[in-house]
């Protein structure tokens, strides 16, 4: 079993102090609640609705940089392991748009995200590998970023590489349909389900230079039901007590196992 | 736009005749509310719950049999798209768990269930052929059944085919985790954002010697939000009607495209 916990929190672009804070109130809650691994939004300090390249690029750091050392003293003061987002120097004309994880406050790993959304394209390098599968003490965590939910090929690429839990910093715009969860979501507890994996999304809530982040943070089983989530709209702290040892078995009925059931002869 | 219907009806796996009377009268319903392509359950009028092999060879008929001859009268009475499911001689030692696409009466294609849940292994042969696109008078049709929607490279490939409307006729058992919809909506409200095509899953409602079928059949726009459904434990007739035609261009915004995207460089 493990203590998981998602910090749906907004950004103020144009205050770093106050966004530090919250950001740091909200491990600090999540850690009071049990949590040992607390997942934050992507991009979670430095905001993501930049006026243009240059803004992107001044806000890039290397993971020396106070970002990540913001996160490292988070995961040491509480105990807790951290996934977080950050803007990453890259030597590129372009920055990485990373995640990195911390445990007993060291940098474990640093993943950069694969698949770029719509202006992402504008400000950010893409990765050039796949996310790592990382040991730390609630088991084997795997960091995607928001749109890299949308591909199942890396969800199955993780999980067959051992990850039992991912971590998914995002930011999920708000939409104008009334009637419905975000498809974002749908994904998320479809991908638990479908590859036997824990999945834990922190997303942004709030505005941000005209856009409206959602929430719909979520804490999915291996089964993809929900343990916690999603909230809508709101600041908001979730925390789900899971087993992910769980995710090590792959076999999801008497005759039924999440790999041996494909067929690799079809596709 | 076309007018897509989920027909989520019981079966008395004992009562052939009550049976197909339900059935009708959901087409009926459905054809009465503008619907020009009917999904019903998997299996869809002689069940699945049965009692050893002897039952399930007993059940199974050709393609010239009176369970498609029945679609084939649907079809042709409601000038309608139907989807069903029946239990199909092989001419091996197990049946198939197929599905067939009638328009006009006429049989335009058969699918045999590739990946097969649980016990189905003892009853059926697996099919040796992913599900075929289907010109039909509401567009491309696949007929995709229950767990395939568990493997997102049918949903890719069919995709990739040109499929529109992805029709799965579906028997989910209920589970009794009380707080939350079922993974398998999740799957395919995922599927059809993930991959930009209307997905209709049609289940099964109501107990079948001891087991109790969900519901929840839904009917899934390109952009994953679902337009009607899911509604969980009663006989509904579920219709809407959608932009089937916005399933053939992949660009999901400005810099986005559905298989553009994929890094098949490193997958």
């Amino acid at each position: 079993m493990a203590v998981l916990a998602a910090c749906q929190v907004p950004v103020d672009i144009d205050d770093p102090v106050k966004t530090n804070r919250v950001v740091a109130e909200a491990v600090a809650e999540a850690a009071a609640r049990g949590a040992q691994l607390v997942v934050l939004p992507e991009l979670t300090l430095c905001g993501s609705i930049w006026r243009d390249v240059a803004e992107s690029s001044a806000r890039a750091e290397p993971v020396t940089g106070p970002s990540v050392a913001f996160f490292r003293a988070l995961s040491r003061e509480h105990g807790v392991v951290v996934v977080g987002g950050f803007c990453e120097v890259s030597g590129l004309d372009r920055p990485y748009n990373s995640a990195v994880v911390v445990d007993d406050g060291e940098v474990l790993a640093v993943y950069r995200k694969t698949h770029l959304w719509d202006t992402e394209k504008l400000h950010f390098t893409p990765g050039d590998a796949l996310p790592p599968v990382v040991p730390t003490r609630v088991g084997a965590v795997a960091p995607l970023i928001c749109y890299d939910l949308a591909f199942p090929e890396v969800l199955l690429d993780v999980a067959r590489r051992g990850a039992q839990v991912v971590a998914s910093p995002a930011n999920w715009p708000d939409s104008d349909n009334p009637n419905t969860r975000p498809p974002e979501v749908s994904k998320a507890m479809a991908m638990a389900a479908t590859y036997h994996v824990v999945v834990v999304v922190a997303d942004r809530v709030g505005p941000e230079r005209g856009v409206r982040w959602v929430g719909g943070s979520v804490i999915c089983d291996v089964d993809g039901f929900r343990a916690a989530g999603p909230e809508f709209g709101a600041t908001t702290v979730l925390v789900a007590d899971l087993a992910v040892e769980a995710a090590l078995d792959k076999q999801i009925s008497t005759r039924n196992h999440v790999f041996g059931d494909r067929r690799t002869d079809l596709y």
